[in-house]
């Protein structure tokens, strides 16, 4: 039975150009045999931000702790723990964390393939 | 922009055969226009269950807070916050919860779609 805690699996930087402070796991994806989605889990430090970017796939996001804003297509907002975030494919977006002593840490969940079968980029 | 709060969004109970204590709310999905999966929100209350049951699509979990079970496939193991469990398709599975006083939260996605374009239950 695959159950994984997020506090007990290690995270790796997020290597990516525009990135700052962030970590990252993927909690379940394609190595796992999840055939549709993938659950990635990830820490944002203080003053960290991820890249302002856009891809051609969807952002399911969950904040579970920690406060922050996300920047998406051009508006900027507060986010905190419980908060859902639907970032739609092709649409710019950013996540900053703007909490002091504690980073902002979320779910942020994608296909694992799109475009007829490609694989999508950290989906594990 | 989509950001919806998980304490702010109303819960509908969740009427199916064998379920006790449980409220659900889909925080992302068909509706919103998500292509390929679906975020929705679940409590269940102390002694209370989700139905044992199984069908041909895959669940990804985390739990937000509280304590319970999972049985998954014959094998039940004890849940907490932080964990991610995954269920894969056609494997019988029911969530308890197990505290005393609090019930257990966890988000639980699927698939929006599967069986070439058949709609997922509860996907919004």
């Amino acid at each position: 039975m695959l159950v994984r805690n997020i506090y007990d699996t290690p995270m790796k930087p997020v290597d990516m150009p525009g990135v700052k402070g962030a970590m990252m796991a993927v909690m379940v994806g394609r190595g796992d045999g999840a055939p549709n989605f993938a659950l990635r889990h990830f820490t944002v430090a203080p003053g960290g931000n991820t890249p302002r970017h856009s891809h051609d796939y969807e952002h399911e996001v969950f904040v579970v702790e920690g406060t922050g804003t996300v920047m998406l297509d051009g508006e900027e907002r507060p986010i905190k723990a419980g908060d859902v975030i639907y970032v739609p494919a092709d649409k710019e977006h950013q996540f900053r964390c703007t909490g002091r002593g504690v980073g902002i840490r979320f779910l942020c969940l994608v296909p694992v393939s799109r475009n007829c079968g490609e694989v999508t980029p950290g989906s594990g």
